[in-house]
Order: structure tokens, then C-alpha cells, then sequence
């Protein structure tokens, strides 16, 4: 590792501990104003999903947005912290035995294994719900207009026309393969929706123009354009290594990738046309965008 | 049914149009703004959980209670949907093989007979996002202020603190039954705390103060305890009938209720003590509580 990628390493890893804090303190036993209880089994799922060693990469490029203009950092933290919960509740739910049925995710038995199937649909239920109530909470620092904002934009990312869309048009790809355009929009939706919340949240939590808005927004539909390249090459080259052919277990469920479809050097190639496109979007910005700039190689280049 | 009662079933079924025409157009075929498509399948699957003839009680008293204080009654459809739509995910997740595993509902199949358990599980996903994004859009006319507290009422209603974390006491108390105050706990998050929002909402909606809300949310409560019991009750009836002896379904899966605690005369004095309580409560508003006051009743005394 090279210092500039060790320096970005050790910014990721300070914002993941800053998320994790975050999410500790609100998943502790404590009830909070205008609950009635916490069911300490619901409570214990929820953390299970939640409290797992991500990486938090969208946290990280919510709080680096929000740095990118100025804005409230320790705002940002909370919101980074609804954006995991959304995050984490989708994999909960994911990894379902009626969705993609996976007893292990980082090397841990799976919410469903490890707590039953019904408390981990409650608990992908709670952390959604858990979301909307950090963003809107009192502790959230910001304007009501700009919570609202925050409300609104996390809700279209995630849901019938964002995220959870995207994962129908997954499931319904096992049985109908989609054409190139169905695979650019399943990926839009399904992890690209979030990545470009992520990043345009900074320029929401700071209140900075509508152009900003959108220049941000546009980085992150670029980041997550490349995030879901990478997964697919990382699955297909994992793998060619481990099954000594090219198989990988998106072809095996018959999900069609891009990369399948295009082949390796398109897919390189097109990786570092999406960084450079991300890059170039922040130019106005100048150094205050480097670490963000760092982000979109690290998302490109990453090994796991 | 005497006129007292036409007239109320009558603003019942009136208000109940409102909200299913609002409900029919936010979940239309047509892209939101900040969407990128809706997929058919899982915008069929919203309908048939959303869409599905219920009798719109929340809504009802949202609006209700919105108009007491006189509040903008076009903003209260919109918060009644939203509500709405959080009550009706809680049905499509309950249905759910791992929860209850109920194939019919109001006489129709349940939402993962009709779609499969995916679509059911991001049905109900997707129902509990929008309820956000519906509290947060502009077409809900509310100020920001307004709008960040019901969202963060809702939230603390519905998630682990309030509905989910009571439905997770519900799977709980199957395997272990609670004591009183568990089935208390236990009622007052699963059907207690949305019902109880219901009634704060139009206090929420009309910016009226802090003691009309304590007010409000302190009918919402009695109202939700006696929505319970009635339900409790009517288990108890059906099966006496169906069944010719007095063993409700909710005794077959080792429910505990407080009905079959404390037998059905109790029950009977609760519920008239909860509605005369529920009533008392709003005796400052004079005649303008007269249809909330109906409801109570309503609730108490419904043979469905």
C-alpha cells in the first residue's frame, strides 16, 4: 500500500469508528423519548446487522461531502448513521431465506441464522424505521428544511423507485434475464441509488446550491456506476480463482452482469473512465476534493 | 343501526375514499421525481397490501383529530396515507410464513400468496419507506417544522420502540407467556402506539400546543387499549361460535390475553371505562369532539 492509499485507508477507518460509535449509542438498551420498550431479542438482531464491521463507505462519502462544502460535521455523522441503517437493513433482508438465502456475511452467521427468520424481518424493519427517526431527531442538528430534504431524497433512494425496486428486478433477472439497459437500471437501483444519496447528502446537510447538488449527485451516480463493475469483476475473478474457471456466482444464479456480458477489458477500461469522469466533476473544488477524488479510486480499485 | 351510527359510518366510508383515492394515486404507474422506475411486480404487490378495502380507522381518526384543531384537512389525507401505509406493511410482514403465516386476509390472499415471500418482504419494505417520503414531499403542504415531527413520531411509533418491537414481543410470548404487564407492554407497542399516533397526529398537523397534544395522545392511548380488548373479545366470540366452546385462536397459538385473564365481564366494564375516560378527555372541545367521541365508541363496540 502506497502512502497516499494508507492515508486514505486511515480516513475510512476514523469515519467507520466515528458511524460505529454513532449507531452504538443509539442501539443501547436505553428507550428513548415516546418509545414504549426495547425487546432486548429485536434489540440484539437489530445490532447484529448493524454492528458488524462494514466498512461504511457511504457514511464515509456522506461526511466527506458534507467536509467538501463546509457543513456540520457532527450532523453528518448522524446522517451517515440513517444512511447504514438503510444500508445494513437491506442486507439483513437480503440474505433472507426467500431472497438470496446467505447464512454468512463477513465471515458471521447472518441475521436470520443467528436470531430466526421473523426477528430479522423485524429487525430490517426497526433499522429502516431507525433511519427516518435519526434524521428527523432532535440530536440531528440541522434546519427542519433540510432534515425534510434529507427525509425526502433517503426515501426515493431507497425504496419502490431506488434500492428496494432494484432488488425486485434482481430476484425477477434469476428468471428472466434483462438486456443491457435492464442490467444498467437493476444496478441504478439496487446499489447505485444509495452510493449517489451518500454523496449528494453532503451538499443537502450544507445547505449549498442546487448546483453543487446536482455536480454531487453526478458523482455519485459515477461512484456507483463503478462500485457495481468492481463487485462484478471481484466476484468473477474470485471466482476464476477459487473454481479454476470463469464462472462466478452471480452466472451461476443466472444473473447477467455487464462484465459477463462485455468481458473483463471493457470493464477496466470502463472503471477508469467512471473515475475519471468523478474526478473531473469535482475539478471546481480543487484540493478541498481530494480525499473524495481517493474515494472514488478506492471504490474502483478495491480487492474485497 | 340507529342515525347516530349511519351518520358515523357514513363519515367513516367518506373518509375512507379520501385516503384510498390518495393512495391509489401515490402508488400509480408513474415515476416520482428522483425515482428510476417502479418495477410492476413490487408496485402490484404495494397495491394488493395498500389497496385492499380496509376500513381506514387511523386515517380516520388522523383526520379526525386534524380537524378539531382545524387544521389543513388536504395535508391530514396525506398524513393518514402515510399512516396508512405503515399499517399496512405491519399486515403484509405479519402475513409472512416466518411471522404469522396467514394466506387470507379480508377474504383475499395475502400479499406473499399473491406475489411469493420476495415480493412480500420489499412490499412491505417499500410501503414503510414511502410513508416517509409521503410525510416528507412537497405535495404534503405542512411546514418543515411540522413535517419533521411526524416523522419523528411515526418512526418512534412504528419501529423498535413502538409497533415492531411489540410484534416482536408477540412471536416471544408464544414460546414464553408474560405475566400482566408483559401483555400490557406487549398491546400498548403493537397496536397501542400507531393508534395512539393517529390522535396526536392532528394535534402534530395543526401546530396547535403542547397540552392539546398531551390530550390528544392521551385519547389515542385509551382508544388503543380498547381497540384492543374489543379485538381480544370478538377472537374470543367468533370461535365460542364457530367452535362452540369458548377457545379463541389467539388461546390455540398460547397467546396470552387480558380477556382470557380476566374473563369477558371485566373486559366488557374496561372497554365502557375506556371510552367514558377517552371522552372525558376531550369534554374541553365540546360538541367539536363529538365524531372523535363517536369513534371511541366505534372502536369499543365494532362487531368486525
Amino acid at each position: 500500500m502506497n502512502a497516499a492509499a494508507q492515508t486514505f485507508d486511515t480516513q475510512l477507518r476514523r469515519c467507520a469508528d466515528q458511524v460505529t460509535a454513532c449507531l452504538e449509542a443509539l442501539l443501547s438498551d436505553a428507550v428513548a423519548p415516546d418509545e414504549i420498550a426495547r425487546p432486548p431479542a429485536l434489540l440484539a438482531a437489530m445490532r447484529h446487522g448493524v454492528l458488524n464491521g462494514g466498512k461504511r463507505l457511504r457514511p464515509f462519502l456522506v461526511m466527506e461531502s458534507t467536509a467538501l462544502f463546509g457543513g456540520d460535521a457532527h450532523a453528518a455523522i448522524r446522517v451517515a448513521a440513517a444512511l447504514e441503517c438503510v444500508h445494513c437493513y437491506s442486507l439483513v433482508h437480503d440474505d433472507l431465506p426467500a431472497m438470496d438465502d446467505d447464512d454468512l456475511r463477513r465471515g458471521q452467521p447472518t441475521v436470520h441464522i443467528a436470531y430466526g427468520e421473523a426477528n430479522a424481518i423485524l429487525a430490517g424493519d426497526s433499522l429502516l424505521t431507525l433511519a427516518f427517526d435519526i434524521l428527523a431527531g432532535p440530536e440531528t442538528t440541522l434546519p427542519d428544511a433540510v432534515k425534510t430534504a434529507l427525509v425526502l431524497a433517503l426515501a426515493r433512494a431507497s425504496g419502490l423507485g431506488g434500492m428496494a425496486g432494484g432488488q425486485a428486478l434482481d430476484l425477477a433477472a434469476e428468471t428472466a434475464a434483462p438486456d443491457e439497459q435492464g442490467i444498467v437500471t437493476l444496478q441504478a437501483m439496487k446499489t447505485g441509488a444509495l452510493i449517489r444519496f451518500a454523496c449528494e447528502a453532503g451538499a443537502i446537510v450544507s445547505g449549498t446550491g442546487a448546483e453543487d447538488r446536482a455536480r454531487l449527485r453526478q458523482f455519485g451516480e459515477r461512484i456507483g456506476r463503478a462500485f457495481q463493475l468492481a463487485d462484478d469483476l471481484l466476484d468473477l475473478k474470485a471466482d476464476a480463482r477459487t473454481m479454476g474457471k470463469a464462472t462466478g456466482k452471480d452466472e451461476a444464479r443466472g444473473k447477467a452482469t455487464l462484465v459477463a456480458r462485455r468481458g473483463t477489458d471493457w470493464a477496466e477500461a470502463e472503471l477508469a473512465r467512471l473515475v475519471a469522469e468523478a474526478s473531473a466533476l469535482l475539478s471546481p473544488y480543487g484540493d478541498a476534493a481530494e480525499t473524495l477524488i481517493d474515494a472514488a479510486a478506492f471504490v474502483a480499485n478495491r480487492d474485497h
